[in-house]
């Protein structure tokens, strides 16, 4: 059965993006080093387009959570340009003409707006009547494959709290931010039911993966 | 040169004890699942006057925790007691006549108390003239040796936004555990000036050592 996914890259401290997010400092400041073990990785180079990268534990955990996936969601902040309607020159998100989701990606906003078709698969459909409304098109738009939560830590909780994240992967690293965007905040996980079915070390990162049981 | 030292374990979500603490629940609702890891050790069993318990990396790590200890700094609320002054017949902590300390405890409390002496080399002294005089004092105690902050969170991020915990270690267990005390709360963990200089990962839990560099 097709089943909504999470994974986000979290640090020590908890946070999955460090402060003062801006243009320039899309994941805050020092965020960018949550990413290195990823970034590191062939798959992500694959996904980019670009050749190189580590083979290993990090890169098979990676190519996992790109298998099988038919749609992603994700939060206004994550495909970002600002908080107002979208203006006459709209932002195209931050990954450049050809982003690395290659399915369709349902943004979660207040501001309707056009489909935005990209290059490479992927198309930003703009949802504005709230995270079931998205799972659902998501959902049938993914005709039978998995959906992605994509981030961020907000649209995540509200996920969290209403039951539906399926399963949920962490990537821990020993990083100490300080500040920044929380995952696990306004939130209760045991809400979401979560248990632990497998758990992977690497030397840069620690793979948590949990799934969700009735309760 | 002798430092001071914290150790303390972290369910994935953040937390160090559970919610709801009492004296039903000392480590707060589920909080005693967060030293499950701790307690199956031989270290732990031998700590506590008793037999049996299991060798291999998480008891050598917390071997290493008790390793040239001269004295102990603690909270009110992990000394326990409540809030109020100490009254008639006051509390003598959580853990029997023989606490597994074994050293001068210094407890920070807004309460003047005498010295309470326990049995096994234990002997609490309430400190209510704040963090630094409680470090000076153990310091002093310890002759030469560590001195280790017990916990809680709270004193914990007093002494980490001082910038006076010269090495900490996190255990992190797979826990989430929803709500309850969090370790990186009020303060910014970069403010203390921690490198990651060890990590060790056992079937129950990660080690993650850090040590303050100056800035």
């Amino acid at each position: 059965m097709a089943i909504l996914r999470f994974n986000i890259t979290m640090s020590l401290d908890g946070y999955v993006a460090g402060p003062n997010q801006s243009v320039e400092h899309p994941l805050g400041e020092g965020g960018e080093k949550l990413h290195e073990w990823a970034v590191a990785s062939r798959a992500f180079h694959t996904m980019h387009g670009t050749d190189g990268g580590a083979v290993g534990p990090d890169d098979a955990i990676i190519e996992e959570t790109f298998r099988n996936l038919g749609a992603t969601i994700m939060g206004r902040n994550m495909f970002g340009g600002g908080h107002g309607p979208w203006g006459k020159d709209p932002w195209r998100g931050w990954w450049g003409e050809n982003p690395p989701y290659h399915t369709p990606v349902f943004v979660l906003t207040r501001h309707a707006r056009e489909p935005l078709e990209m290059q490479g698969g992927t198309t930003f459909y703009f949802v504005t009547d709230g995270i079931q409304s998205a799972l659902e098109r998501a959902k049938k738009a993914a005709g039978g494959k998995d959906v992605s939560l994509a981030g961020g830590a907000d649209i995540a909780q509200q996920y969290m709290k209403a039951g539906l994240v399926d399963e949920m992967e962490l990537h821990v690293v020993p990083l100490l931010l300080g500040a920044g965007s929380r995952l696990f905040e306004n939130t209760d996980a045991r809400q979401a039911g979560f248990e632990l079915i497998r758990t992977l070390h690497s030397p840069l990162v620690s793979h948590y993966k949990y799934r969700r049981v009735e309760m």
